[in-house]
């Protein structure tokens, strides 16, 4: 994995999750400064990191951004808000950057204070651990993990004028997921250099297509935020026999590009979105107790924003989820569900497809055969749910979990 | 139970459900008419004989309502309309009705074309059933079941103008159930005299309070229909030491009373959104494997519409649901669902009490015992949710069940 210029990282193990060894607080260091934008759930109880860093971005200038997992510090009023700027002023001061270029996440249980003293020490352990090598970059994906399986990275290089230009992510996220953010987080590193408008409104239309199009089971979180931060440091570093050099801890600003622009702008916004969604997928991929990812692709509708509806409806069906999990064709859920989304259409002008196979044309059933098609979802972690409308030519592409026993059984014991 | 003047019903095992002996068939007589009002699932995607009886009511003169499990004839084209026409004539010519006198209903499996032979023979051995005792009524009540664990009767008597009047009511529904109607059907009763558009807009009122205040997992069916037959023949006979007469098959419409207004229609109004709500909760009581009926209360926000978007947003939470399952006292789960409904409040302004124990009070967490509130959740058979919130004055209850593994391995495998 060829990691952005200008970015060091690390995650160490703090103590605010309860299980030992594992790492809970995650630093990214931007040593010469990167320009920040972030999107934030549109839940209307929102977490104090989510209150702070939209007060923050999108910005010219941020330093540092401070992820803690095991608490989500979420619900906990004016002193959740305080401490939300304390953890900034801790991890800002740990690297030496200013407080206010200091951004913060946190994920996990909700109305629980936040335990300052662990925070304050996470800061400095992670702060002396910072490195810009792969297993810095992966101790910290690590670091921002709470029910996930495994941690959920991926990366794009291009070349944009010459120069290697190069992004990174890291998300995490495996419940309470819903669309227009959900507990997930996601950091996004580049090298490109953006203005800080151009960083937000790129951000904004990779999420739409990514991580605003995954659920497990539907439920908005209090925190989710994606960030990406820019540095502007692509090319800076030669590779000598394929080994990086070292970077300069403080590049100073001004040896940064110029601000993307033109087609290089579009080149870098389709890696970037390319990013987003192979990041995203994988939230729902390890869905609790997930045992099929689920694509659900919907065509045919008079605008994008109808398709999404009607996708996402589908896709929060707890009758289409268990049916997947089941392995069970029972297309009628399927056609029932896009049928209550709030979008009207001709119930006569529907196809669907599952895994290949039409069930259902122009709003009639196709004779199938159940076992085949039971044993085509039975064979793959993955099931493809096609819809074909009739009645315009918009289009979208959404990703949810299944649904089944192991689901129920982690989340009926969570807290106690 | 008093069972309403001018009424006749059967349930008959006709062979449309796998299993062996269970009704599956039912026939609703109303030998002297009765006034028909009728509301129905708002899926575009919506069955044969919603079409059917959506276009004939309201109405003055219904004969009788056929009602068939085991087969939803949805999602299945020209054919199941036609199917469910026939089915209407062959119910109508089954008691002596017009054609355009009956009304139909289907639940069951979606998409498969309606057995029209078992049909035929079902209404013919319904009609020569028919009666007018408590017998009769329950095996009318137990042909609409599908997964429901048991029949979904209520009743209510009241007395207006020296006379008496006389509710009774039947539902289904355990599974698909989402508000705005879901795979639910209910028929209620009534010998109070109505006018088509009065039966209408009450029926509509009590719905609202009741069947749409419902979810079991949120799946809006394709089938959804509550009837309300008003026979207008209260009083018509008299009760002799507690031995009702024979009722007569075909009382002439004329005799019937006025139909009621002012305050005698208040009374009934109340009378029949009462027996509603008590329909409507024996829902989500029996939902597919629920061990939890959870009541949710919201209070304070600007519009009942408003209150209802948040309460169903809860209700609709895999996480609450299964935070409940697991008595788990996780209010976190509660209020962020609650702020993702779409509407807009001040998060500092909230309040939350579980089982009557304060868990969250003006934005902020308030301690408390969570072994005392986890015990007091596994110790009910109902659990209360209540939210307060400082933006109005409208308020909503809404019911709905937990979610556990029992939910998932019975939907897991349905068709195959």
């Amino acid at each position: 994995m060829k990691l952005p210029l200008g970015f060091r990282f690390a995650g160490v193990h703090a103590g605010i999750k309860k299980i030992a060894q594992k790492e809970d607080f995650t630093l990214v260091h931007c040593p010469g400064g990167a320009t920040a934008a972030g999107v934030y759930t549109q839940n209307f109880v929102f977490a104090a990191p989510v209150a702070l860093d939209r007060a923050r971005t999108p910005a010219s200038d941020i330093g540092v951004v401070a992820v803690n997992s095991g608490n989500a510090n979420a619900c906990t009023g004016e002193r959740g808000l305080s401490d939300a700027r304390q953890m900034a002023r801790l991890a800002a001061t740990a690297v030496g950057a200013q407080e206010n270029q200091a951004l913060v996440m946190s994920t996990g249980v909700i109305g629980v204070f936040l335990p300052m003293d662990k925070i304050a020490a996470g800061a400095t352990a992670a702060a002396a651990k910072l490195g810009d090598d792969e297993a810095a970059f992966l101790a910290a994906a690590r670091g921002i993990l709470t029910t996930d399986k495994g941690i959920k990275v991926a990366s794009r290089t291009l070349t944009i004028g010459g120069r290697e230009v190069r992004l990174a992510g890291m998300c995490k996220g495996a419940g309470m997921i819903g669309p227009n953010m959900a507990t997930m987080l996601g950091i996004v590193t580049t090298d490109a250099a953006l203005s800080p408008d151009t960083a937000q409104a790129v951000l904004k239309a990779a999420v739409e297509d990514s991580f605003n199009c995954i659920s497990v089971e539907g439920h908005m979180s209090t925190n989710d935020t994606v960030l990406l931060l820019a540095s502007g440091a692509a090319g800076q570093k030669s590779e000598v026999g394929g080994q990086r050099s070292e970077v300069s801890n403080r590049p100073p600003l001004t040896t940064h590009h110029s601000p993307l622009t033109g087609s290089d702008l579009t080149a870098f916004q389709t890696a970037l979105r390319e990013l987003c969604i192979e990041l995203a997928k994988q939230i729902p991929d390890d869905g609790e107790g997930a045992s099929h990812l689920i694509t659900i692709h919907v065509r045919g509708m008079k605008t994008r924003d109808e398709a999404r509806r009607i996708s996402q409806t589908v896709a929060n069906s707890a009758l289409v989820k268990t049916a997947v999990a089941g392995a069970d064709p029972n297309w009628g859920r399927i056609v029932s569900a896009a049928g209550y989304a709030g979008v009207p259409f001709d119930p006569a002008g529907v196809d669907l497809v599952v895994n290949g196979h039409k069930l259902y044309e122009r709003g009639a059933p196709v004779p199938f055969d159940a076992r085949t098609v039971s044993a085509a979802i039975k064979a793959s972690r993955e099931t493809t749910i096609e819809f074909t409308f009739r009645e315009g030519t918009a289009a979208v592409r959404f990703w949810t979990s299944d649904l089944n026993v192991e689901y129920v059984r982690f989340n009926a014991d969570y807290t106690t």
